[in-house]
């Protein structure tokens, strides 16, 4: 799995208990999965369609550095199924999975478009990285 | 199921695709089972645990208007496990359903806390709204 | 008056003596005005025209949960009157008071629009709550 | 009176109807109100107390400048009453006023604090301005 | 340099280390400037170009009180050149300086448009104060 | 140079030109910078000191997706000197450079503290990516 976004945990995205919201990390999730998706199917009309059950493993602290990581399990035919992990940058621990993320391609009238992927492609500087 | 929160789809709250963004919608969710939880149990330190899969049925668009429901399907010892619904208040359209979300209520120490509680109370004014 | 939105004070909402900001709590007010007039008035180019004075009777703090509640004074013409009172879901204490907001439906160019309606209407299955 | 704060009226500050949210132009008017209030008391515990009514007069779009100006009416014993208004920097359309608003000093367990003030002080370099 | 511009440092303002987020501070300088070079330069479609060295001299805490002044530097032929500090309201203390800051005026097509001012130019009543 | 954060130009992210607002650009390399230096001196309190001449170079639109990128240039005794590009994910073009940011880490009183790194190391499991 490759982890590219991190984010700085700041008080603004805390709940009352001071710890990480879980909607705040949710919707960093999602924002993750949209931009993966667009990427690898060129399509900027791209939408979250369903996500399997996630669970709360862990959570993190004002501070704490958080990276999301993405993997393709799945190309269809107009969608894209992701799995995803967010982790401690530091401690390395495992905030959140969510094992089935499916992201659907659509046209311009919102219906399902085909987008012809099969396997993740790199933009060819990042193989060089 | 009682539905009471309602926002307002504004632009800030929109994707590129100028729909409802999905993470955001998640957040509204998150922070609604929070409350209802921390109401139900009368203990704030209630995070949010597990949530089954997502289907995101619909989506609204700038100026539709949302509520969110939610139902208590379970009492736990230290859980509360509940179901939400999000609707489009005008179309009545089920923008996102989510069949299981798990609080659990924590002590000091972020232990989960036996909560005593069995079944929904009503703050008594409500009952005479 | 009924009560229906939420709110859970989060960090991000408080002014730096630590209470909630009040200009954060004026804000939830005017949209839920402005939703609840949507609503009822059947016309999404609804907005504020004026609000009567303002009693910030007490504070709440992080972790508190508020909600908002609405009850109509009078259909105008083109206009709704409503009196809004929030206030603290657990204490059950009055945060703020505003007995007289009236909300102006418009037409396309802007100009007042009358709005044909002089009693609240229930969205059919509300009244099943 | 002087006007000294100036906003610049972003996508994200709108509402659906894609003008100014007055709950957004609310919560400026507060926050310009706490801070001249706190430079003049001195004290930073300072809160508001008590709006008189508010006349939207007039709207902004999308990139408007608004400023915010800010009169001294009275000072109490313990608080310090501000008259408000906001307008188009451009236009010089007056968009809102408020007559009276009353701001609180308080000492530190939150009781009314006298602030020994009788007279706008100007902070001397701005004098000089 | 006049000041106008004031922020109230909030919550939601700060850094995990608790002092105001450098990043937060750049962005209210990036708006100050845009909104000045809108007025004088009489041109909605005004962006930044270019911004010299910026030395963080110090911060600020929560709750303090942040001006931002802005000099003209120089008119180009569709270029304003601005000077930048933001200074703390009440200690004084200069926060940050940026010596030039290069905002150029666009057509409609985006591309430079030549704006024919010399000189400050102040809206008539700003100089009766 | 590595990229690792991407970020997702939404709605609330523009200028009244619908182009991406430079102060959130600004706001999102700053956070960049924060956490990389976290990272990379282990010390939470870690500060940005100094950026030089920032030019802007295009812009990017709503629905782009930006990629954030640093690199080492140099470290000093408590400091750590980065370079940061910005470029357009799918485009390639670069939106924004800079040379030269000084991040310094603090001791608990807020003064410059030796980190005694000498150059980047990789969290292992970076290396197998």
């Amino acid at each position: 799995m490759r982890f590219h976004t991190r984010k700085w945990v700041k008080p603004g995205d805390l709940n009352p208990n001071r710890t990480l919201f879980g909607g705040q990390l949710l919707e960093w999730i999602d924002e993750e999965c949209a931009l993966y998706s667009i990427i690898q199917l060129e399509n900027q009309k791209t939408v979250t369609k369903f996500m399997s059950e996630i669970d709360f493993r862990s959570s993190a602290r004002e501070g704490d550095i958080v990276e999301i990581g993405i993997e393709v399990v799945k190309f269809g035919t107009a969608s894209l199924t992701l799995k995803c992990e967010v982790r401690n940058k530091m401690t390395r621990e495992t905030i959140i999975t969510i094992d089935k993320i499916v992201m659907v391609a659509l046209d311009e009238e919102g219906r399902p478009k085909p987008h012809g992927k099969t396997k993740v492609e790199f933009v060819k500087d990042r193989l060089a990285d």
